[in-house]
């Protein structure tokens, strides 16, 4: 479990020159940016190649298939419950990564930060980036970081980008579906989503909901451990289950049929769902994922998840079907049949 | 050479959906992030690896030693002579890469768009960064897309990250340096700094200088094919070749002579510089380079670079010395001697 820390808690670690908030000289390539490299970033990623300083890092690689992946993150407040952008920045890109069948081995961040961003408060993300990455066993070896006026920001954007090596043997996309194969889903819907709902509109539920941001790797390497012919892995996050789904029929020609009332939906997440007019499939993820794998290993694949502690509620919520190719129908509680359509935007703006 | 691409020109090519701008639904992950991928990122970037849609791109690679770097990019404005957005957020990633001695090979593209963005005006930056991959010989293979609100952005900041093959046998750093080793540039300085500055301010100079921004690939090959012993390679963007020099000096623990009459700078720039009391030593450049190499091949290297269309007025510029350790001196026009230091921040921000 990520430690928790209040980043209010923090003594700013910077030489302040004057200012203890991101002044536009901190993004000029002199000696400010500097500053925040010896005694921001360098002490909270340490590793050899950052240490290097080079314009790039220089890592070893077995020869290969590499994954590489990008992601930028606005989140928006850049703390809630659960988490905080640095924790996302991390996660979003290594789960990118674990869902070409990859284990993640190194990260770069970059940093747009605003003018008047408190030190403390960026320090406080970059402990959480630290955190994370020590978590999901990567290193982040290389960064940049640039600031632009007050008001041409939101504080900190984090664009993290990743390589890892995908073990010979593994191939995992769209096009190995098959009619008939099982949908799992890693556990609960819809928490990242709400969590940040709720701070942003500063909405009082009975109970806290928290983002489940995490790394999937660990699922992702139980799931192959077991010997489970994976077919296709996505992490459901923008746009939620629904956006996911869809694109997994639109892009293997088949088709999915979900069973409405196997989707795990936390009761207090339901709850503001219902309240607020908005539909959980439809709600971004950031530790969950969908794996689609053969019928007669869908128990296999489920009793791998479950032993992980993030996922403890995988199940079974549907199967892809050779019928209706593209579309993705769910089997309703009271014995109907909807359309599950892929959503034009996003229910909630600024979610990673 | 680039060829021109007025972005006014541009007929949208997106289904426009009511909306001839970006709006938030572009970064949700559903229909409106679908479009921008279809019609605009995947034509303009085609290939094998993007086209796959996956969350992240799965490449082969050799084994061996990997250079792994990435550039935030928030240039303002966006257009400029000579160059754009799109062509900086290419080559500077492309430059941190054949700066480690590597072979760029494919890039990651990460946008954080503004509400209310043209989509004319993304579609040419995207395809300026379509054309400066051609031209350094990358592919762009994945990418991410995110909307910000109007006002929490500046229309578009690019980042991009990279990753690149180093051959065998190479080795670059600062700790490669030796005293007696000879300081080399691979052209004109100061001219990217006042491009921006120039178009920014609106001022007119009486013949227009134009951004240097292009890819350094050649110029490192060449250097290598010539079996030159390259030390170190730095591309003196931000804080100039004051900042890259300073820099190197201090992570070698050797000290470095400039020769300032050596120093090219094309006449309208230092003429500009003088005009604006700004340090041509200080501006950000984003096509050259400086290499540290042995005495005895200072020659042999300034006629490789030479033979690159961009290294025509490479000279040699300077000595590393055992004296005054961590410290650049520059002698003067006039005999004396000035101790240059690297800037507190940057003269010009959001340079690139």
């Amino acid at each position: 479990m990520p430690e928790p820390i209040r980043f209010d808690a923090w003594a700013c670690p910077l030489p302040l020159r004057d200012s203890p908030t991101i002044v536009m000289g901190h993004g000029g390539g002199g000696r400010l940016s500097g500053d925040l490299l010896e005694h921001l970033f360098l002490p909270a990623f340490r590793n050899e190649a950052l240490e290097a300083r080079g314009d790039a890092a220089v890592v070893g690689v077995p020869a290969g298939r590499l994954a590489f992946a990008t992601d930028a993150h606005v989140v928006r407040p850049l703390f809630f419950p659960g988490g905080s952008i640095g924790e996302l920045a991390v996660n979003g890109t290594v789960n990118d990564l674990a869902m070409a069948g990859a284990r993640p081995l190194h990260l770069s961040a970059s940093f747009i930060l605003e003018e008047g961003l408190a030190l403390d408060r960026l320090a406080a993300i970059v402990e959480r980036m630290a955190g994370a990455a020590r978590r999901a066993g990567v290193a982040i070896v290389t960064g940049d970081t640039k600031v632009v006026e007050r008001g041409h920001g939101d504080g900190c954007y984090i664009t993290t980008s990743g390589i890892g090596v995908v073990p010979d043997g593994r191939s995992v996309g769209p096009e190995r579906a098959r009619a008939g194969d099982a949908v799992l889903v890693s556990g609960t819907i819809g928490d990242h989503g709400v969590a940040i709902l709720s701070v942003r509109e500063g909405l009082e539920f009975e109970s806290a909901i928290e983002s489940d941001t995490a790394p999937l790797t660990d699922l992702v390497e139980r799931l192959f451990a077991a010997s489970v012919d994976v077919r296709t892995l996505r992490d459901p996050t923008r746009g939620g289950l629904a956006a996911t789904l869809v694109e997994l029929a639109e892009r293997s020609g088949l088709g999915v049929v979900l069973d409405e009332g196997a989707i795990p939906v936390r009761p207090e997440v339901r709850g503001a769902c219902e309240l607020l007019g908005l539909d959980p499939l439809m709600i971004a993820n950031e530790g969950k994922l969908v794996a689609i794998v053969p019928e007669d290993q869908a128990e296999p694949a489920l009793e791998a998840m479950r032993g992980s502690a993030i996922g403890r509620q995988a199940v079974r919520i549907g199967t892809v079907v050779a019928e209706h190719p593209g579309t993705v129908v769910m089997k309703t509680g009271i014995g109907g049949r909807r359309v599950v359509t892929l959503p034009l935007g996003e229910q909630l703006p600024r979610i990673c």
